[in-house]
């Protein structure tokens, strides 16, 4: 016994101190381009890795009536450093994901309940849309615009992964119509008229 | 239009010709460190982003009372170079995914269906096991021993994805037992007695 | 001097023959996750690591007064595998860079001549915009809409520069507008009214 | 001078006071994803970039007759950001470096004195083994079990090194029967007899 | 508006708290492998993504009649984790940036003004050199020897980006002849007789 | 028996075919920026991840009485795409490694024998250097320039091994004297005077 642990601490006793398998994220700790700093080894319990807020439909009870649940780094920190995250995709009746980005990473979508319409267009202006059934998965490259539309008379739920903790979400029309971009400059960098731009900030919360 | 189209084309015709925002593997293509070669981005449609073998159980009529269905790049060329891959997990009644590992890549998963008891075992030999509800998930970091368990009556399934088009598996059993590492070595390397490795090889095939 | 040579081919030989420094891409060779395939060093002259293309201005005479000239790995296969490309803005008075991403790369811009605005919004929907004046440079991170508009009387001119041989261009009118993607899915999926999405579609030669 | 010393001062007081070609780990700072924060250049010594603990042999009066004395960022933090770490193997008449795996990086093993039999096995279950002489290398993927065995009748020495300063270390023996997990779930997940976890585990000090 | 904003802020709540899209340098932060902890996003400004330093001529009244005005982190932290930095060249009638290297990052030189004699040294001594006009690009591999030289009667202008926020800058005569390295070890290292290690060396002001 | 082989075939026929654990370099392949495409599996053997080229000393009988023999990608296929490499330093009395750098990788250096003073430059003119006994380590960052000098009265001997298969090695003397750089570019970027480096160029065999 003894012998076997002189040689089980020689490696064990170091690499328990300072070397890790993982870093999960301590969100209180200093934040860089590789993500969060990690916590202590010590402090961790299994509930480190282990997200349950997935588990629970978000509340589609809006104008969209779609939810997106995320857990990035930002809500499960188990993932930080893993090149993974996760979200879940809630669309009721007639509900979408609206035209949007991720500008981190790429995505992988998986139906587990309903039909979805989803599609993405590459930067050469192709159409990638099909429309996918429960157990059908999808990849989104990252960066490209992509959407996903209930194409059922139910709900439809999907789980979507991503290929890094901190993916990112750029809705279009979030980023055009609720944010304090100048009406001027939207129309500029759009070609939309203005009477639309100020419809849709009216709607979205925009200013500017 | 006709101008537009001269910008537009200026843009894209290269972009079209020779760049890519994705590299859907060709399979029949060189393979390298990075991933397969590109299928030309002319040729391809919704369904190479698209893999539906995930939609149908695997078959979990053997001694595991489990299976596990990949959409890796050799099933799913999509992922080439995405840094994503998936697989789908069905356990039935007394079902066990043995302990094993994902040499190249990071897991999440996901219970889509029943209770999992899951864990991992850390390089300082810390052990991280729960047992998981549908909706809720775990990841495993990269190399480490891990294994699921179906922790109820009925069946059990879940949704696993990986931090790469290629994460590889190595089922512990497998290696030590279905293979043709010489007894002698297996016996030398584990401390287990040549009984019991000769048993197991007979039960899952290894010789030497 | 025979001694230095047999040191001097007992590593460069073998360097010679194989191992590279470098990887000018061979554009009618395989192209993968990361690049082309390289051209035989044996083959490289200077002008393999020069680019003359963008010494050229643009043609601005196009309904966005502006034009882009890129130096991609597609046009500048001296870029493979280095983590770096360019392009030129062109600017007429009254030029725009209409809303764009580039989903494969961080982007640098430095104002070469005359005054430009520039903007993008993060995923939280914060704008950062300012007016650049010759001489001053900012970054775009990789995916986000981003815009340039000359801000000045006369023409303006940009180089950019981005992290990856191969940024992509998404030009947001184009994908919406321009591609085949059916008119009741960009309606549903951005909120614009089916009569400006089929007169933006009229101008930039969308279908379906 | 002095006009050297402007340009030279204009380029390096910057690189001096903020800019590092190296990050030498301050084993007290933050960890995170890519590493230990950097220790501050101005207080660093060439005994930075030094080791000397693989200087000595390890003590191999334990049941395996073998030692492994490491080199990684815990105990060498001159190696934090530099893809490299390395250990130093030694193996008395009869010593064996029993079944284990790297999570986190490739291995190089140079033998530097006397025979090991060394092998690995892959994903596939190949199985690749042979016996290295004084001066010969074999490479080991990062994540597959390997093992090394003394192959003469005196001691063998070989130094190993890594592509990560942190490759993490996972003795298959140690994960089963020196931790806590329960001896139901290692005969589940492992197909061994109750008997034999329990005896392997009286050994090495395992609980559960 | 008030359901939006539920989605909305459902999501970009926690992206707002801790989620980002880039990583601003707190040169004040912790510095690690892949660079500077973010400065909080909340803190940021359209400033933090812009430099106006290089808008301004260095000072080429020095024995090269050349001067490197850098934009990396250290002076520019908005390219923190973005894989870019800048760097601005002057050269006076006469002017050359000498033989040097950059170990951390491949680069690319566009002329802006004038006429510059640019080269590279490969690894098996193969030379690439050329002179450039305005306009014109070329790329340099990390880390081997290039340099910069004036081939026009007046002055040159040149800018050139980097693949990474810190590229270093070795200038080889500061190593060999600005440094402390003794004499007797330059002497036996480069070939170079002792008269001429000790002339250049007070020119430069090495000691040792 | 039948039933695991299901399971087995299952997961690793697909395995089998098309996914790997490693590259191992197919050096008739095409080369890209990740390394050279791998060969088939199922055509390798254990001889593929064993070279046995250092075993033997190299040839000291040179003016600089040493030799470098290396185990790159080039001449070891196996390490393609491990992200390390290595090579093998012999130093007769008197002996030295001319003061170089590897543009591609970090080294980490290990005294087998004898006494050597080794060394490098940081970017801003920092000298470290010591003299390492047998069994000690040093790294030497990526790009800097460094050099190994004999210390002893006996021959030296070290294994350097580094954090890529193509670390390249630029040999400062070699690139600047036995390249056809011409002599007057030589002297504009490194004030040595034009006899000092045509008397080197006839030496070492420069041209131009």
């Amino acid at each position: 016994m003894l012998h076997v642990l002189v040689l089980f601490s020689l490696i064990l006793s170091s690499s328990h101190a300072l070397v890790q398998d993982f870093c999960v994220g301590d969100l209180k700790g200093p934040d860089g381009p590789a993500g969060f700093s990690c916590k202590p080894p010590s402090n961790l319990t299994v509930d480190d890795f282990v997200f349950t807020g997935l588990a629970k439909a978000g509340n589609t009870s809006n104008i969209i009536s779609a939810a997106v649940t995320p857990a990035f780094v930002g809500q499960f920190p188990g993932v930080n450093g893993l090149g993974l995250s996760a979200a879940r995709l809630d669309l009721a009746p007639g509900g979408v994901i609206p035209m949007h980005t991720h500008p981190g990473a790429n995505e992988l979508l998986s139906v587990l309940h309903g039909h979805i319409t989803a599609g993405f267009i590459a930067s050469d202006n192709s159409v990638y849309v099909t429309t996918l059934k429960k157990g059908e998965i999808m990849v989104f490259p990252q960066g490209l615009l992509h959407f996903q539309i209930n194409a059922g008379k139910n709900g439809a739920l999907a789980l979507v992964t991503f290929s890094s903790p901190n993916p990112g979400l750029q809705i279009l029309d979030f980023a055009l119509f609720a944010s304090n971009l100048p009406t001027k400059i939207v129309v500029k960098t759009t070609f939309l008229d203005e009477a639309t731009v100020k419809k849709l900030k009216a709607v979205l919360g925009g200013t500017g």
